[in-house]
Formats: C-alpha cells, sequence, structure tokens
C-alpha cells in the first residue's frame, strides 16, 4: 500500500467530522422513540458507500430495520472480502452517568488516549469501528489500490438480536458470496499489545416473568401469608448458582469444551493486571466461577448474569405494596458446542420446573446467538496479523473474547466462509456504558490496517 | 340513640355525595406531585367538620403535611373521645389496573356489596372511614344527642409514616387530653361477622442499594468475572427466609411472643375459608412460615416482605448490560414486644454483613412504628362491641389485624390512653391496591354504629 500515511494526515479531519456527523444520529434500535432516527441512519451509510467509491448501494427493507448493502467489484476473477458492521446503537441509559450528552460527541484527551477519543454512544460499537472500513476502501478506490472486490452489509438490529439478518442472508447468499468476512466490532488488549479475537461467545436472552396473587395486596393484610413474586423471583434467581458459581441448570455445562493445560497456560500469557482491572471498576474484589482465572471468566466459561430487575412499587417514598408481579431480564453466555437454542429450552424448563407453588412463571426468549472460533491457520487470519505486525510493528495476540456477535456463526453456516475479527477498541471503551468513546489513534490505526489486510489476503491467494 | 335510622334515610344521598367530592381530591402524600391537592383535601376536612357543628376547627402546619383538628366541648367535666383518622391517600398505581379512574369515583355492585360500593382510591382506606366519624358527629350534634366531649385529629402522612404527627401530639399533650381514642382504619370479617382489630402489627421500612462497578458494563465483556449487583441482591434477599420461611436476621424473633395454645384456639374460631381465600386472589395454594396458619401468619407473626425491586436495564427490548446498582424496598411487620428501631438496626448491621466482597451495600431506613394490642376488657371496646351488638344484631369478634397504624402505639405513650379501632372495610376492598372500594352499607353502617359507642362510653363511665 502506498501513500497511506499520507492520505491519512490530509484527510484525517475529515474523517473525524464525518463520524461524528454519524455519532449525532441516535440510531437506538431497541427502542421505538428512535424509530424514524434510525432509518435515517441507514440512509447516511448508504451515503457514506456512494461517497467511498461503491458501484452499487442498496437498502434492503426488512421486517425490522434496513439493512444496508454496498459492493465494488473489480474483477469476478479475484476474491470478495464481505465487510460486516451495525449502524444501531445500545440505548444510552442512564442518560444521568454521561458526563456529555450520548449524541453530542466531544473529544477529550484520557489516560489511554493522550491524543483524545471521541465521546458518544455507538463511538466504538460500532459506528466507528464500521466507519474504519468506509475510510479505508475510500482510500483504496481514491489511490487505485484496491486489489480485490469488496461488499458491505451494514444493519440496524445487532443490538436486539439481528433477527432480520439472518433471514436477509439465508435469502442473499449468491449476492453475499464471498472469500472471507471482515468485522470491527470488537476490542484489543492495548494500543501497544495489538490482538485479535478468535473466539466470540454465544448469549441466550430470555425475559421472565413471576405472578403471584391477581393484583396487588396490602403488605400488612397479606405480607407473610401469600407467596410474594419479588421475594421468589429473588430466590429463583439465587438458586440459579451454587456456593461456587457454577451454573445449576441440568445439561448446562453438557456440551462445554474443557480447554487443555496447554491451552489454559497460553490463555494465561495475555498481559493482565488484576490490580488494574479492579481499580479500573473500583470494586475491591472480584467475582466468579470457581476454579477460573478472570480472563478464563469472560471468556472459555459460559455464565448468566441477570441484566435487569423490576417489581412492586419503585416510586419515589414508600407504599407498603406486595406486588402481583416481578420481572427480570436475564442473559447467558455460552462457549463453543452449546447450542443458544438447546440452552434456552433448558433455561425455560429449569425455571419454570423451580416455581413454588402460589406463583406462576412465564419465560420469554428474547434472542441468542452460537458461539464461534476463529482457526488461527486459516488465510485470513494469516492476513490479519500481518496487516498489524506492518502497522503496530509487533504481531497480534490471538485472544477469545467475552461478547456475543450471533451472526458470524450464522456467517459461517449460510455463506460457508470464516470470519476475522479485527477490532481496534479497548474494553476501557465503555461500550454499553455511559461515557463511550473510542481513541483518534485506534480509529485511524484501523483505517491504516485494513487495507493491509486486503494486500495480504490476496497475496496470500493459491 | 333516636331516629338515627330515620336521619340516615333522609340524608344518605347527600352524605355519598359529600364523600365522592372528597375522594375525587388526589391526596397522594408520596409523591411531591400531588403537594398541592393533599393541601387542597386538607382545607376540604377543616370545612366538614365545620359544618358537622365542630365549635373549633384549625389546621396546624407541620414540617410536611397540615394536620387538621376539630373539637365539639360541651361540658369538661364529661368524658372526651379524639378520633384520628388520614386524609392522604395511598399512590394508585399501576394505574393501568384500574377498571376506572382512581380520582372519579363510581358506584358499582359487587359479589359482597349488593347495595353498591364506592370504587376510588381512598373510598376505604381511610377517607371513607375517616368521614364516617364526621357524619355520625353531625347526626349527634343536629339531634342534640352528643353525648360527650369530642376531638377530631385529622392527618396527611399516614401513608408516608406520619413523622410529623408524632412531633404534634409530643407538642399538645394537653389540646389533645381524651379518655379514649376511637379509629376507623382497618377492616372487619364480613359484614355478618362484625369484628374489632384488637391488635396491630408494628412495621419497619427500609430501603437497599446495592453498588458493584462504578459504571454499567457490558455483560459480555465482565459478565461471570465481576459481582452483578442484581445477582447479589437476589441472593441476599433470598438469604433472609430460610427453607421454613422464618427469618433469619440474629435477634430478629428474640422478643417476640409465643401465643398459648389456647389464644391460638381462639384465634382459629373466626370464620375462614382458605379455598375462598385462595379463589380472591386466583391462587393455587398459600405461602409462608412453617408451623402458622395463614390467620397466624398475617397477624400474630412477623413477617419480611420485598415492596419493591429494581436494577439494570427495564426499558423495552433487551440490552446486555451488567447494572452499576440494584435497589430494593423492603418492609418488616412486628408484632408486640419487637421494637422497630431495634429490628431496624438488626436487619441493617445483617444485612451489611450478608454482602460479599465486590459489592457495597447501603441500607436506609424510611420509616416504622410499633405493634398495639387493645385489651378486651377496656371500657372502650366494651362500649364498641355494645353498638356492634346494637347496630349488626351480633358481638364483634376480636381480631388481630396483620397491618400497622404506627401512631396508635405513640398516642398510647404520650397521651395514656388506649385506641378503639371500629373499621367497617373489607379485606376484598383493595385498599393499597387497584380499584380500591368501599361498600355504601359499610358506610352507612359505620355513622349508624358510631353513635352508639359514644352513648354506651359515657354510659360505661364510673
Amino acid at each position: 500500500m502506498q501513500n497511506i500515511k499520507e492520505y491519512l494526515n490530509k484527510h484525517k479531519d475529515r474523517f473525524i467530522s464525518e463520524l461524528i456527523t454519524l455519532l449525532k444520529m441516535p440510531s437506538v434500535s431497541a427502542d421505538p422513540a428512535f424509530t424514524q432516527d434510525v432509518l435515517n441512519t441507514a440512509d447516511a451509510v448508504k451515503l457514506a458507500l456512494e461517497e467511498a467509491g461503491c458501484d452499487l448501494v442498496e437498502i434492503h427493507e426488512t421486517n425490522g430495520y434496513p439493512i444496508v448493502y454496498g459492493e465494488k467489484i473489480i474483477n469476478t476473477e479475484l476474491p470478495t472480502v464481505l465487510v460486516y458492521g451495525h449502524y444501531d446503537v445500545q440505548p444510552p441509559d442512564p442518560l444521568g452517568l454521561w458526563d456529555s450528552p450520548p449524541f453530542e460527541p466531544v473529544i477529550k484527551e484520557t489516560e489511554l488516549h493522550p491524543d483524545g477519543a471521541i465521546f458518544a454512544r455507538g463511538a466504538c460499537d460500532d459506528k466507528g469501528q464500521m466507519y474504519m472500513h468506509v475510510k479505508a476502501l475510500e482510500f483504496m478506490i481514491k489511490t487505485d489500490q484496491l486489489p480485490c472486490n469488496v461488499k458491505f452489509m451494514i444493519e440496524g438490529e445487532e443490538e436486539v438480536g439481528s433477527a432480520n439478518l439472518g433471514l436477509f442472508v439465508a435469502a442473499n447468499k449468491e449476492k453475499l458470496k464471498n472469500d472471507v468476512i471482515l468485522i470491527s466490532d470488537t476490542g484489543m488488549i492495548a494500543n501497544d499489545v495489538p490482538s485479535i479475537t478468535t473466539g466470540l461467545r454465544g448469549l441466550s436472552y430470555v425475559e421472565v416473568e413471576v405472578t403471584g396473587p391477581n393484583r396487588d395486596l396490602h403488605s400488612g393484610l397479606y405480607g407473610g401469608a401469600v407467596a410474594n413474586p419479588i421475594n421468589i423471583l429473588a430466590k429463583m434467581i439465587a438458586s440459579l448458582h451454587d456456593e461456587n458459581n457454577h451454573i445449576t441448570i441440568p445439561g448446562f455445562y453438557d456440551r462445554v469444551e474443557e480447554l487443555s493445560k496447554e491451552e489454559r497456560a497460553e490463555m494465561a500469557k495475555a498481559p493482565f493486571s488484576l490490580e488494574a482491572y479492579k481499580k479500573a471498576l473500583n470494586i475491591n474484589a472480584v467475582y466468579g466461577e470457581k476454579g477460573y482465572s478472570t480472563n478464563e471468566r469472560n471468556s472459555i466459561r459460559p455464565t448468566l448474569d441477570v441484566n435487569g430487575i423490576w417489581g412492586g412499587y419503585i416510586g419515589e417514598g414508600a407504599k407498603t405494596v406486595i406486588g402481583a408481579k416481578a420481572y427480570a431480564k436475564i442473559s447467558m453466555r455460552l462457549v463453543p458446542n452449546q447450542d443458544w437454542k438447546e440452552i434456552t429450552q433448558l433455561f425455560k424448563t429449569h425455571f419454570e420446573s423451580i416455581a413454588p407453588e402460589g406463583v406462576t412463571v412465564k419465560v420469554t426468549p428474547h434472542h441468542g446467538g452460537q458461539a464461534y472460533v476463529t482457526p488461527i491457520d486459516h488465510i485470513g487470519y494469516k492476513a490479519a496479523a500481518k496487516a498489524y505486525e506492518t502497522t503496530f510493528g509487533k504481531p497480534p495476540v490471538p485472544q477469545r473474547g467475552g461478547g456475543s456477535i450471533p451472526i458470524v456463526a450464522l456467517f459461517e453456516k449460510e455463506l460457508e466462509s470464516k470470519t476475522i475479527l479485527m477490532g481496534f477498541g479497548l474494553d476501557s471503551d465503555a461500550i454499553h456504558s455511559p461515557n463511550e468513546h473510542f481513541g483518534i489513534w485506534n480509529y485511524l490505526k484501523g483505517i491504516e490496517t485494513i487495507p493491509y489486510f486486503y494486500e495480504n489476503f490476496v497475496a496470500l491467494q493459491s
């Protein structure tokens, strides 16, 4: 790749201002109040792909939010890279904890980002990382260095389960045909410790409802005499982990593959400071499954967390009431070989079975996805590793990630190609949290690294 | 008492329309949004006492909502009855479960109220029952049959802990001097089974906050590796009861007095159908402390219930987040001899002690009150029992109640007089619940019965 540094220096201010414009659009897919904003964001992504030089850009309607498809086919004999990303973002709440409004991007320096970071919902997940690919494409096209064909598929429902993307992919296998899939929706260990995510956890997300009496009751007249749905829900949730924090759902671990001593030893080599980890979260201790390290707990082990709980009187002051219902949103992170639909069913069967007399329980699956592993001998991984070596000056560490990108497993099944997860964000970038941000340095480093992936990937063919 | 039935027949339509006017005022003391409505309701009560014939009616400002005081002193040699009630009401939510708006009273027939019942927040608790005393006073004054002195003290903070009433009582012992206190803020067993509440449970109401990491976290990156405040709160709440549903707080039961076999046998005579109870609540089983009947569980035994819980993402859709904090409102119903302040401290100490490493816990006491017992050989009780016998045609059943009127114990301490709890509502009147209502028959029967109490109380003197 020629002149990439020059091109970056010449255009970086524009690259940043274009991203900021995109970040001002509140594309919250989980909340119907933002419907029009999400749709406007799809249009903005379409325009960006056209300006980057795609020959063809289409907006594909779905039963949910549209999918933006773009392509630049230079020679059907050459390999094709499919880039996936999403233009929707997580809800910004709790709003009160943001230092600046989530959809009014500001650039501030941080300890880890001395060159400044853009603070906004979606800055890193995934608008910023998705847009790196758009700008890398622009560079390759404008400097006539695009070495192969490229296709973009940018969706608007990643944060709510990508239900319609699955249908779209299944229905458009030929259109989406490719030799490798490239996604930047993960992180790396540190700016001086580049890493590539080689594994993702699967996900099963459910909502539970516990119903007791047919109406809210006065806790004085009924307290202690009827099952209180909140107390019962607390008991049921508590029982989902044993004293070693193993999950108690029968069959939950049946398909979980234990890593070998060697593999765990290899993982343990990744730089990690427990003290720094605790300090960053302001906690006096970590907490999790007995027998596993923090890095193992959030990557190679399945977990169960309550993501939300509510019931009874949660307003100001005090109300002596026994609520008729209590609710919780519960998600399970899964590891390779665990089938999310099977786990969802195991959860449902178990949770219903532990409901005591006096209450009824309803379990509603939200969404889910399978775990995924990238083999490090795949030429896509090799092409990416070589690209990092060129731009970071050192090879990336292969790393199993704790997050889930459910559609990666689906891509492999439907499109029969592997996905390379080139993430340039940091775990401390607070994605899904207040004050999400993305380092300017990381953003530009991503744009610089991606073209080398294309070059290497083509060179490594045959 | 002469002509009471005639007076009732002549004026009952007005008695009902006056109450409906009062019920249209949304005097929700727990929610600052209703401040002006609560104040307007105090003025309406003042006016009603003046129209009933009080010589003196005053509005006493407090640090919270005002206390309405009224009196009719006919002869300082004669005994004095102090009537207590409250003009504030519980919050109406969940609004969606009301068949008609909570502050737009409607009269509908029900299975238990064939003569119709007034549906509105506060219909029974306590506007309707408080207003019975105002109308009974009107009858006695207008027909020149008031046999003794009467004082009214109607407050506006009963539903939020009566904090300022305590100060008012302590500061006005002489003004409030009386021979017996009369309160209608409880219920009776059934329209054909009159009962008088001879015991009330005490209350300790606290709010707890569990804090984990310093921000909301992505459950994929941190799930399973840090303490999730919601999971922890669920575990902590679950641990507050053992497998027999005994409360596990050390020292909690130390002062609880076990009733004798005889007393429990006496209680068991009160008519009660477990099937009807379950049917009314649409539950397939009752639930509670092992070794005690349903009626014992909600009257002579202390209990602990979560009245509200919240944390994490509780909006629409799914968010894969680990919330930084989780909260619960927890109340304990106490029995005679348990001291609510001591219990609150025991709870605080215990709850903080069971917090695992990785989280911090904050316990904030809301309010509380002591339990209370009325001796059935007190002349006030005898006067009331005789009044019921006259108007219901049968003596009332003495009954220990599960609810709490914290200030009753305070009255005994500060004013050195006993309280008689003449309740005319039914447990099924849904107080503190959607569709609260009060039977027309019960309302009028209360107005009819109260004057006989005055007559009997004076007659039983010396």
